[in-house]
């Protein structure tokens, strides 16, 4: 038999990448990538007349056909390969992505008569106009004390499905009552390429607030938000939610035209860009923690049983592999600290210094930084400038700074806020296995675990455990690319499960990170300090960051 | 009768300026400045080849005696006054600045037998190298029960004048053998002058735990430091301590030959750079607090009772003014604070903007803090980059900066370190207040006083309180050309006592700080904060600090 190839197609926040994988061995053989024609939609709808309130993001969904259309003929033609060669195709997107579409999957937003209303497109992932119907939901959650919200930490976000949902609702009811169905973008897509609707269970489970054993919440509880959202699963997303890993469907002739592949072959359940990241580097199993490290981080982790962890996004069933409750995690401001940093806070000196050598400001504050021996600064902070998602759950909190004396140099505060990302990802770390979740491994991907050794040796020494990397810049496409082997079926030359996939297609760089055993010891005694301030300042005992918060409030007032 | 004129001489680390002032108002009619030619020694000796360990700083003493030479004759000429109408001098000094004498007054220095041995030499203020000796005798003064030790707020320095004895008769006894007297250079250039040996209550008080009622430490004490000690006091200190605002004798023949003044003027007790400004302000009654405000703060204010005050520097009767109980404090870290955060964290946008406005970045890091408002910024910092002086008296203290986001400036951390200090001093404040010393008035003095408008409203606002500023820009020279004249008395012109002198002598400038009403209330909410954040980090809850300290130093070691 020949060799056979699948293709992922990763959907971000402003493009989609296409990659087409080698089936036996996960080796990325051709990419290809499409910059959305609409971009983000902030300021105005496409007619470039309608302005858009604050905090408003939307999406076009003609981007993601382009992609479709764009990429994957082009990924064909790059990698030479016969098409009859390519036995499935699997996406992934940023999530919660959301639409309101017809019965036959064709979007409000495509329909003339709404296409000047701003709540006929997508809502992104990062539309925060929600936030004061999350803040209701919220509200309305704890009085009636449903048991599910136990699984969000607490709180659901405003980037999720049922603020949007409620938000066109109540400002748009004529959209709510044309649309048949509100759908996360991902399932879009995958109905798009298979002609028939799914709703995969990780966006479900994570920002839909569905539960196996469950379902949704309770008509009651959506009636006690607003009467008229009393139906709203049965009348908005009235489809059955497929486990991770299950063949949605098979490519429709129309998606053969469009993208040049050919009909028939196995379509995957859509997924998140986070989530599929997990078989990408060969995890197979549970307590083998994942961290995403970009701007922001999010960790995901498998266990054998629901339990309740204090802080974590979401805990759910078949979130990230099929049979396994998936544990996500967070911390809101990663690389966002550093380059706050150093864009603020870059001396002239310095900045004259990397001109100089070629390299960029970040880069030198690197190397100085990197001088440094562990608790040579004597500096510690609290990772908190975005607020603290894990595990205390509290946009409110804010940055802390101390140690310094008239010597410290800004490289010294560069490093302790490293640090202090290390000793969040610690906390999460221990707060896992403090609520019967083990985690036995770990391993990174995103953008700081590729191109930034300094702070990943950092995180070795924090965390004292192995940390494997990521082989592929593309970890979520080749994830795709991965469960769309798993659902081919070793008949068509694929996997029968996407562990099998995983097993072969998923990879780790040769580096590892090992924690260097003195630094351990010096960052065991700064996480003891780290540890006090974070109760001291995050549970309650002084909420000083609380009350400076409403102060400036007040003052910005005046 | 003519106009009448006292010279003032204000003895600084690095340089000694002159004043000539008019006796009547106050007014300042010609000045003059020479630098010390040896300026501070830190690394060689004179001879060029002695090399100094660390943390020494001597001062020459011939390089006092030139500025008498040099900057009197021309204040004289430059002001066209006549000779005989100057009827007194007198002088302040840094302190304790100390140098070995022979019986007549001669600096062991002087002498070739000495002249490379440094010890010989005046131990300026801020000679750092007697630490080990200031601990062991902090311990034994605790050990022993030693109630004199209350006066300076439970610790002395290591800059005060026993570890400096101490030291010289520990590393180099030939010297502590052949010396008859220990004395402040404040001291011996008024010996110079008049030809006789005094000591003023200010430095005696202040700086060689002398004590009006109780004299100096017992014999059994010095003898429990060191057996070779037990007689320091008569041995190299026996000289009675004279009040401030006495005339310690009048020119000799040799002063007047130096100096070009007239033979048999007046000449004031020595005094000290920071006590002498007091008067130069018009201060003349307790509790009316001077702050002089510059890389550091000193506090001064008196009161009318010997009360134990916890943190201050020292309560010395007739330390400041005769009659009174003078209470010292400080703050370590003020000026400085500034300086260090510009230096390190002005990012390169900045100072390009400084540039081409031709302003130094101080100055636009002061532009864009004055156009926030008080609470704004939701930061918080504690002042301690320096440690504490009052009221923790703690030297292991650190900095700390809470309340950031990933929008906070570099304008916003900066205007913290400034509200802080601010903070410090509302503490100091307190601190007095609820120990029974009266704080109504305050005044301030010093290059933050004179130049900083924006920091002094910041203080008003903070301490609630008006803050009139010296009218002069060489206050200490004023305020030693004020005592000058109450020692003259007014049969030569001059006044009886120095009350009457500070009265027509001293002023202040026209612009007073008032506190805004509005910045006032967000600032008694702050310093709640701040107030909650000193006590939980400073007074031992949560001693972070020092152990980063410990983890910083072992870090070091490795």
């Amino acid at each position: 038999m020949s060799k056979k190839y699948t293709i992922g197609i990763d959907y971000g926040t402003l493009s989609g990448r296409a990659v087409l994988v080698d089936v036996s061995n996960g080796e990325e053989i051709a990419s290809s990538t499409l910059e959305y024609k609409h971009a983000v939609m902030d300021e105005y709808l496409p007619d470039g007349i309608t302005k858009l309130p604050p905090d408003w993001a939307l999406e076009h969904p003609q981007d993601y056909i382009d992609v479709l259309g764009y990429t994957v003929p082009e990924v064909i033609k790059k990698s030479g390969v016969d098409k009859n060669d390519i036995i499935g195709v699997g996406i992934d997107f940023t999530a919660c992505t959301l639409m309101p579409v017809y019965k036959d999957g064709t979007p409000l937003c495509f329909d003339d008569k709404f296409k000047g209303n701003k709540h006929a497109y997508v809502k992104l992932w990062k539309h925060h106009a929600a936030q004061s119907y999350a803040n209701r939901l919220n509200e309305i959650a704890r009085e009636r004390k449903e048991k599910w919200i136990d699984n969000y930490g607490g709180k659901i976000s405003s980037e999720w499905a049922f603020p949007k949902i409620w938000q066109t609702l109540d400002e748009a009811p004529e959209i709510y009552d044309a649309a048949d169905f509100f759908i996360e973008a991902t399932d879009w897509v995958v109905w798009q390429l298979c002609g028939k609707q799914t709703r995969n269970s990780c966006t479900a489970g994570y920002k839909a607030m569905y539960n196996k054993a469950g379902g949704y919440p309770s008509k009651e509880f959506f009636k006690a938000l607003d009467p008229r959202l009393e139906n709203v699963i049965e009348d908005k997303m009235n489809c059955p939610v497929t486990p991770l890993g299950e063949k949605a469907g098979t490519l429709t002739a129309k998606a053969a035209e469009l993208t040049g592949l050919n009909e028939g072959i196995a379509v995957a359940v859509g997924n998140v860009d986070a989530h599929v990241a997990v078989p990408a580097l060969g995890i197979d199993a549970p307590n083998k923690m994942l961290a995403i490290m970009g701007t922001s981080t999010c960790h995901m982790l498998m266990g054998t049983e629901e339990k309740t962890v204090p802080g974590m996004c979401g805990v759910v069933e078949d979130g990230i592999l099929p049979g396994f409750f998936g544990y996500e995690a967070g911390q809101s401001c990663v690389g966002d600290h550093f380059a706050w940093f150093v864009d603020n806070f870059t001396p002239y000196e310095y900045k004259e210094e990397a001109d100089k050598l070629g390299i960029s400001p970040m880069k030198l504050m690197v190397q100085k930084a990197e001088k440094l021996k562990a608790g040579e600064s004597g500096i510690l902070a609290l990772d908190w400038w975005n607020g603290n998602r894990s595990v205390l759950v509290d946009v409110d909190l804010s940055g802390m700074f101390i140690g310094m004396s008239l010597l410290t140099k800004p490289e010294e505060m560069f490093r302790a806020l490293i640090e202090a990302t290390a000793f969040g990802t610690r906390k999460i770390i221990e707060t896992f296995r403090e609520n019967g979740i083990a985690v036995d491994e770990f391993y990174a991907a995103g953008g700081i675990a590729m191109k930034d050794p300094f702070t990943m040796q950092i995180y070795a020494d924090v965390i004292g455990m192995d940390i494997k990397i990521t082989a592929s810049s593309q970890t979520p496409a080749l994830g795709s690319a991965i469960f769309a082997a798993a659902c081919a079926g070793s008949k068509e030359g694929g996997y029968d499960n996407i562990f099998e996939a995983a097993k072969h297609m998923g990879k780790v760089s040769d580096k590892v990170y090992h924690p260097i055993k003195e630094n351990s010891k010096i960052y065991d005694k700064l996480y003891r300090e780290y540890d006090l301030l974070h109760d001291y300042f995050g549970r309650g005992e002084n909420d000083v960051m609380k009350r400076l918060r409403a102060i400036r409030a007040d003052a910005k007032k005046q």
